[in-house]
This record gives structure tokens, C-alpha cells and sequence, in this order.
């Protein structure tokens, strides 16, 4: 990991100078554009370079894998739902389907850990293991699962920048996904299980009070500390939290902006957080999830969501529903007139 | 205008009955898409059908008019701004070009009482009259010339969905409009000078009390009953305000959902409830701007925005940059598959 690690460095501040300087040019009134002023400065700090290019192409990869603990009873939906869903999706009927197709974004999904056979479906087929051990009984998995599962989000962000994309964006699929994303949010942030387990894609009180016990007693058979990244993702999986987190730290090595879906990729921008701190520089929150631990990772990750519409399915719906706001930013710094150019007069 | 009133109906509460019980069948938990569920619904009632198709095009108009209450110094930034920037958004230079060229929405820019001689610009010619009267002073416009201005905005709706456009967005492009807003949108909603008037596009802490004190006098000076909205408009102006209120009420004629701007839009859209309020069901808030008074307009509407990022440009961006989030509601809606479709157990 460290040969990779050392291709990220932090954002590039003269870059942000400028872009700062440009959008006081631009033809609006200063700050007009509120955040999205700040945007197209990050990404102008994320590219080294202002103004940023328009991404020319943008995809969202879906890390799909399963999770031992659905043993224990944290979600009603069986376990097979993941593998009918990667169906789904190469059909082109789920969610971020729809939302992709309407914004442009193109669709990898990537099997890297899914308990059942999907060698039939047209993914990148990258499994590590068919889904993780139960964490309430053990390690979910060992280092060694760990490093490859990071190895693959890292080497499919290599692949995607090499073959054009400007913009990564971060999808999951995953029964029980949420009971992993509360043990490591309540790890890297220092919160308790009831601070941030939620009711996933939709739980009564009485599996969330079970679901939440699930995750505090797991807390505490591991005890792994924050900083110990890789052994808190063998602690709780899952493997493609693992992934997303190569995938986050595979970004930031090729100075792409990566945009990051709910709280499943929330988790996942933790670790990579605890692994390279610079990595954060090239992360965006897409939006904010109804689950309650996404509110809690976003504050640790000091990241803004650009969108608050109440959405808690996964899959990068909400990192796919934000893309035009990031395109639109950087087409206004890369494309509008100035005062000067335009011959207006700026007061 | 009573003809073009009687084609207005409220949203078809069929269609809508259809569209939330097909939400619950497509893949994905129930409810997991948020306010996107309830916004695809609601397009299903505005256009009659379920699923609604998506949009195959949309367009901006920006209904672009200047104030006679420019003279009181209520805006730091000379009149001529507005006819510079009409020039600036045919060279494709403004914010809203950048924006509606991401997110391949078409531009109309709309001369609805520009001051300025802006006949050489290729756009669509409808002039009023060149800016309203000031006020702090008198009427700043005739029944007369309300009637017109609305006409404009009524037929240009008329004409865009016989184009072909699916959507209608609102911009506004006007120096010194955001006063004309905070008078409007105090009589519509009994609020006060102070509860709505704000910085607009950026002014100081004086120049700010002296607008606030401006639109407290002309409330006082015209006093005129939020029950006579075209008596209003006469009051306060402004000519794009009347085209608004026109081509929100032209949307609603023709079944399409008209996305609103920010604050601008929310004045028209009080003054288009007070002619029919079942204008309103076919408004969707495209964002909340940083204006004070836009929030209190949208209250009143009872509409939440989808985007809240500290806009405050106008020219329809905050329209446009909302735009894809509604064009994702609906295709999720219309191309969604079925759980029973993608022969996935649904619990």
C-alpha cells in the first residue's frame, strides 16, 4: 500500500488562489454562487490546475458485497436481495440506473465480495471472499482480505481515470451494509452504536434497539483503535467499505474529484481518512442520508453535503443526484465571461 | 385573462393515487427515495399521467425588465447592468449559460421593459414599456400595462409547450428587482419591510436600511389588498414580475411543471396564487436563495426547495441547477423496474 499512498499529496493551494481570484472576475456579484464557489475552488485544488477542466466523463461504481452478520437478524431483507439487485442493475432497472442514464454518469459495477455465484452477470468480477464473517462472533475478515479489497477499489480508479473519467463516484449494494458503516463510523469518530446506527433502507423499533445491540456489543469484543484502519475494517468489513476506500485513496492519487453517496461511503471516506489524511481533499458529499451515522461521518470528514432530500436507498443514488452541481460549478468557473471580456462594468 | 383562467385545473389527484402506489412496487424500500417520491408524484398530478413521461426538453426563460425604484439607490450596481448582461447571456458568457449548457436546458432571454434599446440583441422582443415608474413615488405601472406584461409571459408558455418543452423554468434578469420582490412578497404573505427585504446581489448594512425603508414607505404609499394581485403589481412593478406570474399560470394551463429561481420567482408565484391557486400545484421550488424574503414567499407557497446552497444570482441558475433532480424523480418513476419485473423478493 505504501507505493500507492505516496502518489497523493494534499490539494494544490496555488490553484485555489487563482480559482479564488477568477470567480471575483467572473460576471456576477461577488459569492453569488455561495458553495458552489467553494466547489469549483476545491476541484481547482483537487486538479492543480484553474480553471479546472469540465470532467469529460463520469462514473459511478457500484462495490457490491454481503455481510456475515445478516446472521444475526439487522435487516428484513434476505441476503440474495444483493445478488438480485446486481441483476437489476446490469438490466438497467434500479434506482442509479434511472438517475445515471438521466445524468449522464456511466454504471461499473463491481462484485467484490457478494455471498452468492454472479459469475454470469457482465460486472468486474473482483471477489475476495463470498461476504464477510460475522463480526459479532469474530473478525469479519483477516489483513490480508482487507489489503486486497482496498488493492481493487484502488487499481478500478487507476483503470477509470486512464480510460477518461474526470469525475468518480461512489455506489454500494450490500444487505446489511449500514450494521458495518455504524461499527466503523462509531470507530473513527469516537461515537457510540446509538449514535450512529439507523434504520438502513427501513427497520421497525424493535430490530433497530436489536440492530444497535448488535453493533455495541461487537464495539466491544473488537476494541480495535482508530488507529489501526486495516484492522478495524478486519474487525467489522466490509469488504466493499474496504474497496470504497481504495477506490476514495485511488482518486486522490489521480488528482480526480471523487463524490461520495450516503453513509455506506461515508464510512469507507473514514477509513481512507485514517489511512491518508490528504485523501479527504478530493472528496465531496453528494448529500446528506436519512441514516443517522452519515450526519455524524460527514462532520468528522468537515464535508458540506450538496444535497438534503431525505434519501436512504444507496447504490450512489445520491452521489449520481449531486454530479450536475459539481459539473455546474466548475463549467461556470471554466466558461463564464468576465466583467472585462463581457465590457461590463463591475461598480 | 378570465379565458386563459378557465384552463387551469388542479393537479389530477388520479394520476397522483396511481404514481405513489407504483412507487411502492419498483426495486427499491419504500419510501427510500425521499422527496423525490413525493416530487415525481406530484409531477404525475400536474401532467395527468402516471408514470409521467420524462421531459424530453426544458427551457429558461429569463423575463428581463428594469425598475424606476433604481433611482431611490436601492442597488449598488448601474441600470445599464441589465442590458449588458442581456448581451452577456446571447454570448453564452452569464452563469445561466454555463449552468443550462451542463445540465442541457435551452435559454430564452425575454425583453419584457428593459430601459435600454436592446432591439439589436438576438432575443425575444416583448418590451412593455422600458422599466417601470419609480414606486417611492407612484404606480409604477397601469392596469394596462400589468395585463401586457402578464400576456407576455402567458403566451410564451403557451408557445414553449408547443415547441415541445416539457418543463419550464423561470430566470429573471432586472437591477434593482429584488425590492420590487421584497414589496410584493410583504403585501402577499402580511409580512414587513423588514421580514423580506435583503441584501439582494450584495449590499452594505446602509444601503440595506435604506431599501428596507424605501419599500416601507411605498407599502405604506399604495397600501393595496394582497386580494387585488394585478392591483398590486401596478403598485410595485415589476414588468418581469407580471411576465412570471403570466408563464407560471401558462405552465399550469398546460399540465407542465414550471420550476421557480429564487426570490424573484417567489414573488410571481404569490402574485399567480392570488389570480388561481391551483397555479401553485404545478410550481416546483428549485432551491432557497440567500434572500431574506425568499424564504417567507416559499413558506407561504407551502413549497420546499430542493437545493439550498447559498445562491443569490438569479438569471434562473438556481432553476437550472435544480432541474436534473426533478428529471431523476420522474425517470425513476417511468423506467424504474417492478420487484415482480426484475423477479426480486420484496419481503
Amino acid at each position: 500500500m505504501e507505493r500507492y499512498l505516496t502518489r497523493i499529496e494534499p490539494a494544490d493551494e496555488a490553484a485555489m488562489r487563482a480559482a479564488t481570484e477568477r470567480q471575483l472576475a467572473l460576471t456576477k456579484p461577488a459569492g453569488s454562487l455561495g458553495v458552489l464557489e467553494e466547489l469549483s475552488i476545491r476541484v481547482a485544488g483537487m486538479t492543480g490546475v484553474c480553471p479546472p477542466a469540465v470532467p469529460s466523463a463520469a462514473v459511478v461504481s457500484v462495490f457490491a458485497a454481503d455481510h456475515g452478520v445478516h446472521a444475526q437478524g439487522v435487516s428484513p431483507w434476505p441476503q440474495e436481495v444483493t445478488a438480485g439487485m446486481l441483476a437489476n442493475f446490469t438490466a438497467g432497472g434500479a434506482a442509479v440506473n434511472a438517475f445515471a442514464a438521466n445524468n449522464r454518469v456511466d454504471v461499473r459495477v463491481v462484485d467484490v465480495g457478494v455471498a452468492a455465484d454472479v459469475s454470469g452477470l457482465d460486472i468486474v468480477h473482483a471477489k475476495v471472499r463470498p461476504g464477510t464473517r460475522d463480526m459479532s462472533q469474530g473478525p469479519a475478515l483477516t489483513g490480508d482480505e482487507v489489503m486486497a479489497a482496498i488493492q481493487v477499489g484502488f487499481d478500478l480508479a487507476d483503470q477509470l481515470v486512464r480510460d477518461g473519467y474526470g469525475c468518480l463516484l461512489t455506489g454500494d449494494m450490500g444487505i446489511a451494509n449500514t450494521t458495518a458503516s455504524a461499527a466503523l463510523i462509531a470507530t473513527f469518530t469516537g461515537t457510540t452504536a446509538d449514535d450512529v446506527t439507523g434504520r438502513g433502507t427501513g427497520i421497525d423499533d424493535r430490530t433497530l434497539a436489536h440492530k444497535t445491540e448488535v453493533v455495541r456489543s461487537a464495539l466491544m469484543l473488537h476494541d480495535v483503535p482508530a488507529t489501526d484502519p486495516v484492522g478495524v475494517l478486519a474487525a467489522y468489513g466490509g469488504l466493499e467499505h474496504a474497496a470504497l476506500a481504495g477506490y476514495i485513496l485511488g482518486a486522490a492519487a489521480n488528482r480526480v474529484p471523487v463524490m461520495l453517496d450516503g453513509v455506506i461511503a461515508g464510512a469507507a471516506a473514514l477509513v481512507a481518512q485514517a489511512i491518508h489524511p490528504a485523501a479527504i481533499d478530493y472528496c465531496v458529499a453528494g448529500h446528506r442520508s436519512a441514516e443517522a451515522g452519515h450526519a455524524v461521518a460527514l462532520k468528522a470528514l468537515a464535508l458540506q453535503p450538496l444535497v438534503d432530500l431525505d434519501l436512504r436507498l444507496g447504490e450512489g443514488t445520491g452521489a449520481v443526484l449531486a454530479y450536475p452541481i459539481l459539473s455546474c460549478a466548475v463549467r461556470a468557473l471554466a466558461e463564464m465571461a468576465t466583467f472585462e471580456s463581457a465590457g461590463i462594468d463591475d461598480q
